[in-house]
Formats: C-alpha cells, structure tokens, sequence
C-alpha cells in the first residue's frame, strides 16, 4: 500500500520531502527561479497558522499594519551592519517601464529600516510607547539553492516589530515573543522545539542577541523555526527614533522584532509526514475529517450527511468526499494529503451496525459501533492524535540528542545519525568554525539556563562558558 | 465642535480627504515616494473587509493560493496586450547585489501570466476544471499622481483567476463575482455602487470585456470599485492553457479574473465621512462601540464593564476607553475614528438612571434610561446605522444622477454638481474622445439592461446603440 510516487524517506530524505510536497500538492515550481507556488493544500495550512498565531499576537496586545515592499539605497544604508548581512541576497529595482529610475531600491528581505523610519515619525514621547505592531507580507531573499517552503527566495511571514521606553520591557518582549513561537510548535504543530540564545557569530545582523528555536527533522537536521531579536538602541540610534522619557530627557527607543514565515510548513513535513505522504497534527489541519461513504446507498447517504454536519456544527473541520472516484482512490488521497482522521461508512459494515475510522497518523484501523460514532468520540481522537505525534517527535528528539565531551564523540555522532548534540563551549568563535568543519556541524543555540555538563570546552579545552546545543542545519 | 486639524469637505475636499486619513490615523507616506504605510486603524478596516469577503469567496468554492511576486520579462511578453497596457508602469528588478541579472523580472502588477503559467501545467483534463483560485497579495503601479488608498504605487488587493470547460460558464463566473462586488458595496461598506460593462475603450487590456462597479464620491467623482474580466480564450491561448474535453479534443481554456483592492478604503471615506472625521458602517467597522466611563466611580466601572463584556461576549466589538486622557478629548478622538456607537456613563447621569448614547453618523446624542441599555437596543441601533448610512448615500447619488440628451446639458450638469451622467451613445469611440474635452468625463460603464432613454447618441446625434453612465473619475 506505499504510494509508488513517493521516495521511502529512509533510502533518500531529500527526494522523499520534495515528493511529499509534491503529491500532497502543497507547492509546485514556477518558471520564476527559486520561486514557488504555493497551492492550495499548503496555502490552506498558512491560513491557519496565520489565524491561530495571528490571534494570539492581538490577545497579546498587537496590531498590524502594513509598510512598503520597496526600500531606497540610501535608507537601507544608514544601518550599516544590517547592510552588509543581506547585501549579496538583495535584488534591486532599478527600472520603470524603459526608464531608470534615480535611485534603486530594494525588495525588501526584512522591514528594520522602514518601521524604524516610520517610528522616528510618530514615537514622541514615552507616552506614545510601546508600539507593538507586526506585519504579514512578503519578503525576498536571493538564495543559491532553494527548496519549497525551506529556502524560497521569497517567502511569507509575519514580523514583529516594537518599541519600548526602557531596554528591561523590550527584553521582556523579546523573550516573551519566543516563548510564544515555543508554545505554537508545542502545542499547535506537535513540534518538540527548543529554544535558546544565538552566539555572536550566528545571531542576526545588527542584533544585541537573538533567541531562536530550533527544531529537529526525522534525519537528525536541525531547523531554524522563529527568532526574537533584541536590538537595544542600537537601530534606534541608526535612524534616529527618540523620544522625551518621563525625566523629559531625550531618549534613543529600545526595540525588538521577531519573527515566523512559511518554513514552518517545512518544518510539519520534515516532523511528521512519512511514506505515505503528509501527515497533519489535528489542530493545524485545514481540513481535520473526511468522511467516505462506500457505495450508493440511502442509510450510507443519511448516516454521512448527518454526521459530517453534526461535526461542523461543533467545529470539527469535516468534509464528505461523494466524487466518482473508486474508494481506494479516495483512501490514498485523504492519506498522502495527511487529513487526520478518515471515516469510512459502507453498506455491508452499516447493516452489521458498524463503521470504519482510520488514524493518519499510525494509520490505524479502528472499527466501532455505530453508536460509538459522536461528536465526542471524534473530539477525543484528534486530541489523542495531537498528543501522540507530539509525543512521537519528542520521544525521536530525545534519542538523538546526545551529550559529548570532546571532538571525537562529536564526529562519531554527527557520522552515525545527526541530532542536538549538547557540548560546552568556551565562548571563542575559533571553536565553532573548527566545529564547522565537521560535516558543517553549527551552534544552534546557546541554553541560557542549561546545566553544566563539563568545565571544558568540548574543542579546545579551555575553561567552558556556555552550554550549546550543536547541530547540523537546513 | 469642529475638529480644526480637518479642511471642510465642502471647502477642499481633496485637502479634507487626506485631513481625514492622517486624522484618523489611517495612513501615512513614507519615505518611498508613492507608497504609504497603512496604519494600524487603516490595516484594521482591510483585515475586516478580507475576513468578509474571504468567507464569501469561500462559501462559492474558491480557494486561496500564492504565486510569486516577480514575473520574467520572456514570460510577460507572452501576452502582448497586457505588457502593452502595462509596460509603462512596470517596475524592474535587474540586480541582484552587485551583479545584474540574466533576465529583468517585473514586480507583478496583476498575476494574470502567472496564474496562466501555472494553469498550463495543472490542467489536463475537463475533469480537472474549474479551478477557482483567489490569491491575496500586494501589487505595484509606479502611478505618476498617488494619494492614500485612491492610487498608491504599491496597494493590497485580491486578485481571482478562474478557469472554466466552457465560456457560457466562464462568463457566469464573470458576473457572479462582479454580483458579489455590488452585494460587498451595498450590503456591507453601505454604498450604493452601479455596475455595468466598460466599453471597448475602458475595458481591461486583454480582455473580451470588462465588467465594472463604480461608486460615486460625496463631490460627485466616480470611483471604479472592483472589475470583473472575461478573457474568453485570448489569454490560455497565449500561455497554451489547454485541456482534453469530454469529446475527447483539445479545447483552449475559458478565464476569468477579478478583483477589489485597499481602494475601498478611500470609497469608504468619500462616501461617508464628514468634517468631524471617519464615519464607518458598523458591518465593517473593526470597533463597532466605545463605552466611555466619566469621572471614577464604582457604580460607572460596574456598568462599563459588565456591560462591555455582555457586547463582546454577544459579538459585538466593543471596547471601553479607560486611559487617562479627559472624557471631551475621547469623544473627539471616537469621533474622528468613525466608531459607530459611543456610549458615555457618567456617575450623575448614572444616579439619574440615564446613560448617554452618540451616534457617529448622525452625531446625534440620545440619552435613554439604564434599563433601556440592552444588547438588543445596542444591536437594532447598529442595524438602523447601517441602513441610514446606506439610505443617504443613495438619496445624495440620486440627487447627483442626470440624464442627459446632448452635449450642452452634459456640460452643464459636469460644471455645476458632476454625478452619475446617463447618456446615450453610438458606440463610436470618437464620441468618447469629443466628451472626455468636457472636464476629463468618462464613460463609466454600459448598463446592459439600460432603459432606451433617447433615439440618438447624446455627441454626434447618430443611431444611439448603449445606454451609457458617464462621469469625472479618480
């Protein structure tokens, strides 16, 4: 019953995940290069992480708002660090119709420049502070090698971006917005992230820090899945974004953006689909039942008429599929595209007073009465469903995450199967390129409450500072 | 009372309108010539008109996906006539840090070659079609002129491409969607749009024909509100979109597109705000209700409060307004804002039993006993808003409809109080020419089951084919 369209993820990981995007029709290559076309099966699953993660932000006090997509030279450059970082990756417009244009400007691959350029006009005093404002759109980056949803050179977000009177509140805020993204992986996508503090090599550019959390796919790579930077005055100063504090001095703002793009849906296949294609934790399902009546047959009709709509009157996402196609059809289709419970309702099992319900997810078949058949039932499996594939990936995650004590150990790793690998380290950036060279093996993050699991650093001995977590990257 | 920061409409409507949008804190420019930042309260009345009209879409079976943002030259000049009508606002990418690249690609200025692109590669079959796909994005004109909202380089909009087996259905899709654009208006942005097909002149380049709906200003401008394009066969076969049909022959696919962009913002503010600021209908207002305590009081905060949460918990969007700010400076800024329904509680008010309600339409004060204060007066007086503002826009848009039987009358009436100008025409564009002499006036649209109003064209006196609607345009 494998599906002949999709690589066995064990035998080649890579082609596996681009054939699951494939068949689960989630994107597609365009004839732009480097560029994809989010279809509807993938778009859908954006909507909902756009809704959920969207609510949360205004619960959290939030609104959004929306700046413009280009950015003149001139103002991209009066940060310089944050220049220098996304240079090679900027595309340019330089032309409008067959004119030049008198200065060229950048798509934009971040939005710091505009909102620190909108801020410096409307923050006057701490009175206007904080600003908490986030933006969804669009943003481009001019990757080499691109794959769908994991590096498009361009992609979707949302990007935060607030202002705070004192730097203890926006360091607040920096950390809360990560322990949002936390709790969003945990609890909506069943993805076991952690999360911790860039070094100084790996943080954005023009950050003070930045917290990151990082996932871990089937193979033992890690992923990049969310940050929250903490810019202290820096940006601030850099475009010129004061305000009068309550001593009625002049003050630069403290500010912080963070943010969370399409990758995540990456992020979803690389945890949980297997060989039969995706596989939709229940709470980011666009679509979380279908129903599949087998045969033309009045009580089959009645009984999946009835129940479909019982179910989306108590807002479980359920859907018939009554087209032409053959059952099987039908069965492989809910399967590759990861709808998290299948219930199948046939004539001969209906008169023995049964019916069918299929778990995506360990693609159980579990045969109940019709009676058993309610709303709570359904409501109970998803959950079950969310909770096991959480507990899967952690229970993965947790058996290859390693703790080593010197070089050697790090290789014999990252050579068997790649994982968090947990190591101390001394705090010099010598140490993490001679790591580097070791299958391209990088920090992750830094655990800024992790435990001391050695006094050395695990490269060159000397005395550790920080406990990192180490990793192979997407 | 008069809010002095905003120029009478009556005065200078062109310096009221952008009075009103920094009064209302809707949008500001930026830095980016011609691109504005649309500010949290602007965003906000965009988020509401997606959620809205995205439901309905989806209530009709289209879904949403996302194509790029840059489109190839080789790919764009595929379709002759759209790059023609395009070309001299297109914006160009050509480098990419500092080197150029290999082909310039445009920023997309509407999607259709994309979504060709794409429909060449997914359609196969009769069985794949329709496909009604609808994708929300930015877009960029490099406009000459731009004011917020009306015209701005880059705007926000949503654009539906839909491919159909045959152009009977097509052309259904085609006005479906335009019937949606005119309930949208009517129903929930309280204007009383018109709608009709533009003429061979003004119809969309590249399309068979364009269907339109044009809303008319408080100054008696028209705006064209949302389009509606049947492309017949013009287009699929230019990008070779093609498909077996059940006679088992390959046919040319059968397109449409449509659209309605952040524009209905400036609709919204020409149509119904006045010298005091914003006024918005309750069915798209983000905040339906401000409930604002006087003085401190446990009685007025026991009230506000409960009374509040019954609102919201009724799902009305209301919100108390608690800052510390005086109660003359909150209701200003209610006002100016266009919430539709204050409610002041003040505590000798309160000790009389009576609280106090504004309307902004009417900015008419009510003062009604406590007990009167009910979610089912709150709800009934959001609905009498809706009607009325509905109501006087209509009247004023008859007040400024004419009909019209030659040139001197058409004059006359576009120097005095321009409008809606119901004329007679041939069919001749020449005669569209001769009148456009007369202040810029346009042709509008053709009322396709417009009364015969006269024998002859209302310009050169011959056989008059189309009852034609004509006016000055934004």
């Amino acid at each position: 019953m494998k599906n002949e369209s999709i690589t066995s993820r064990d035998v080649d990981f890579a082609k596996w995940y681009t054939d699951v995007v494939r068949a689960a029709k989630l994107a597609d290559y365009t004839s732009v290069k480097g560029c994809i076309a989010i279809e509807p099966n993938g778009y859908a699953i954006w909507e909902k992480i756009q809704s959920i993660l969207d609510a949360k932000f205004k619960e959290l006090g939030h609104v959004n708002m929306q700046l413009p997509l280009l950015i003149p030279e001139s103002l991209f450059n009066k940060e310089k660090e944050l220049i220098e970082g996304f240079a090679p990756e900027l595309i340019w417009t330089t032309e409008v119709g067959s004119k030049k244009l008198e200065e060229r400007m950048a798509i934009r691959s971040t939005s710091e420049t505009l909102f620190c350029d909108y801020y410096k006009k409307h923050i006057k005093s701490y009175k206007d502070l904080p600003k908490l404002y986030n933006q969804w759109c669009n943003v481009f980056r001019y990757e080499k090698e691109t794959r769908p949803f994991l590096r498009s050179r361009e992609f979707l977000w949302q990007e935060g971006h607030t202002v705070h009177a004192t730097a203890a509140e926006a360091e607040q805020e920096t950390k809360r917005m990560m322990d949002v993204y936390v709790w969003f992986n945990h609890e909506i996508l069943a993805i076991p992230s952690i999360s911790g503090k860039k070094t100084e090599k790996e943080k954005f550019a023009g950050a003070e820090y930045t917290l990151t959390c990082e996932d871990l796919m089937y193979n033992g790579v890690c992923l990049q899945d969310g940050t929250s930077h903490y810019f202290g005055q820096k940006f601030s100063k850099a475009y010129d974004v004061k305000f009068t504090n309550k001593e009625n001095k002049d003050e630069y703002a403290y500010y912080t953006t963070w943010g969370k793009t399409t990758r995540m849906i990456a992020a979803i296949i690389m945890v949980h689909a297997d060989d039969f294609g995706l596989v939709l934790p229940p709470r980011i399902a666009p679509r979380q039942v279908v129903i599949i009546p087998i045969g033309k047959d009045d009580k089959v009709n009645e009984l999946t008429n009835s129940f479909n709509k019982e179910l989306n009157d108590n807002n479980i996402i359920s859907y018939i599929d009554d087209t032409d196609k053959s059952p099987g059809f039908k069965f492989a289709e809910a399967e590759v595209n990861g709808i998290p419970i299948r219930i199948e309702v046939g004539a001969r099992d209906l008169a023995d007073g049964n019916v069918t319900i299929v778990r995506r997810d360990t693609r159980e078949k579990i045969v109940i009465k019709v009676s058993e058949l309610t709303v709570e039932y359904i409501t109970k499996l998803l959950e079950t469903i969310q909770k096991d594939m959480y507990d899967r990936a952690l229970e993965r995650q947790k058996k290859h995450t390693y703790e080593v004590h010197n070089l050697e150990e790090m290789e014999k790793n990252l050579n068997t199967h790649p994982g968090f690998i947990h190591a101390m380290w001394c705090g010099d950036e010598a140490c993490e390129l001679r790591i580097k060279e070791i299958k391209g093996c990088k920090s992750r993050c830094i655990l800024e409450d992790g435990e001391k699991i050695d006094t050395k650093c695990v490269c060159c001995g000397k005395k550790a500072k920080h406990h990192v977590v180490w990793g192979i990257q997407y």
